[in-house]
């Protein structure tokens, strides 16, 4: 099986848990991610079955693709597998896969997984329930965004009874920084424009040698400036290289659905959480977001 | 009914929601607190019945004291009443009330409430519904403190179905800020200096005048820095007067009961969160809740 580059707690939870899960049953898996598991995931246990390496036997290996629905976002475009199936919550659909199981309100992969996993007669053990608890507490702000069901809830509930520890799951997920992650934290917080509702920040390269900090370590920050009433978007210009940035948009509320105005520089994500690249100089590369918005909005 | 002083979400949602559940049994209740809403509490239904006058019939009132088992606490040590309730979920107790329904193992006053209300055969309406879940997601940090059970999650589920929107409510909480009060934070965390797994800011009168930010728009700062992994104690130094300060403590796992800490002080809270006021230098204050800490460790 295999999840998308840049694995977030959605991606890594839903990946393991389906993994313990068929191991149990007698299956055998590998868990592909091009890239490496953060730092600040390695407490889910079982981690350490991802790899970046493909196996030899992958020519006659059936593919499951989770928390995505094109080979491409898990750097797998190349490979031809025997059959393939997807379990995502995507809103931007590929045609792919044997199996297509993509349900873009469940609010979680790791929730679809959690019913089928059941309904494979899997016991959900401590080690699932980590893992699943992880994956819906990333994918709901942890039972903040518009995504929390009275379902969800309930099923969190089960996993705590099956052994998942929310406060040492949320202290690993959000109170585990680095002292280096906390100040360029405090670095791209400077950096804050308010231009009609909409909070750019910006992280170069620069901030991130004189940090220390990592790539990874910006997961979270585009969610920050949301804290202020007056935002309804933010936005986050990531320097990969010069003149080249990634830029992650959250949205507040149901008025703004980023994953349209991604959509426009050929992104993606869903309604309140997208992302895009774009080659431009950072001055442009902002005017055209908020010109984008704008017109997303009218 | 009357609540403490400086009123938190679960003081302000307990006390709303049990009072419109009184007068929908056809009893009058007043609804005391000695300071007002803080204005990002405003959100909540039916926060208008907050007075901070005391009634001419007070003397032949009963009172309920909510989220807090000292009179003290609310401003009414002066006070005479016929009878006397006390509905809390604090650690430090007084003996106060003539029924006194203390559980300091209960997660939120919220909690208890919705048990009372429910048992007072009182349909839980959306108002009520949305203070109780407001009041019991900032006891719990929405379901990312140790005190979050299963039973909690499953209440939290039932109020979404009674009509609070979970969205709305920690927008509110969490993501209303002034620019002023976000301005002051990137101020105060500026501050931050470490010693011992123990972070301590300060926050002083002149980044009031700065800012224009207010002392409630403080309120959530002093969680602010947990999210450092090498952090067990938080402390935020809020000066009052010259020489005098409020001081904010918050920990992060089971290690450190700042409540024992700020007892030390004749302040009192929770293990996870307490508070006490100190008139000394900051550099003489700061080295004695160093010295406290290591003491209560040890």
């Amino acid at each position: 099986m295999a999840t998308h580059i840049s694995p977030d707690g959605d991606a890594l939870g839903s990946a393991i848990a389906l993994s313990i899960a068929l191991e149990s049953l007698g299956k055998k898996t590998t868990v592909y991610d091009k890239d490496p598991v953060p730092e600040f995931y390695r407490f889910l246990p079982g981690h350490e079955r991802l790899t970046n390496s493909i196996p030899d036997n992958s020519k006659t290996s059936n593919l499951i693709l989770l928390d995505c629905n094109d080979p491409e976002r898990a750097g797998l475009e190349k490979m031809i597998f025997p059959s393939s199936a997807v379990i995502d919550h995507h809103e931007t659909e590929k045609e792919f896969g044997d199996i297509r199981w993509i349900e873009p309100h469940a609010p979680a992969t790791g929730l679809m997984l959690f019913h089928l996993i059941k309904k494979l007669g899997v016991k959900i053990s401590k080690e699932i329930a980590i893992n699943l608890y992880s994956a819906i507490s990333i994918d709901t702000g942890t039972f903040r965004y518009s995504n929390t069901t009275p379902d969800v809830l309930r099923i969190a509930a089960e996993l705590i009874e099956a052994g998942a520890d929310p406060s040492f799951i949320s202290e690993n997920i959000y109170e585990s920084w680095s002292e280096s992650r906390f100040r360029l934290m405090l670095k791209v917080l400077e950096t804050l424009e308010i231009n009609n509702n909409v909070a750019i920040t910006t992280v170069t390269l620069d901030m991130f040698k004189e940090t220390g900090a990592l790539v990874a370590d910006t997961e979270t920050f585009t969610g920050f400036p949301r804290k202020l009433k007056s935002i309804k978007v933010s936005a986050l210009f990531r320097e990969m290289e010069k003149d080249y940035y990634k830029v992650s948009l959250r949205s507040k509320g149901k008025e703004i659905n980023v994953a349209k105005v991604a959509e426009k520089f050929n992104g993606g994500g869903h309604r309140n959480a997208a992302g895009y690249r774009i080659r431009s100089d950072i001055r442009t590369a902002k005017e055209t977001l908020l010109k984008a918005i704008e017109h997303v909005y009218a």
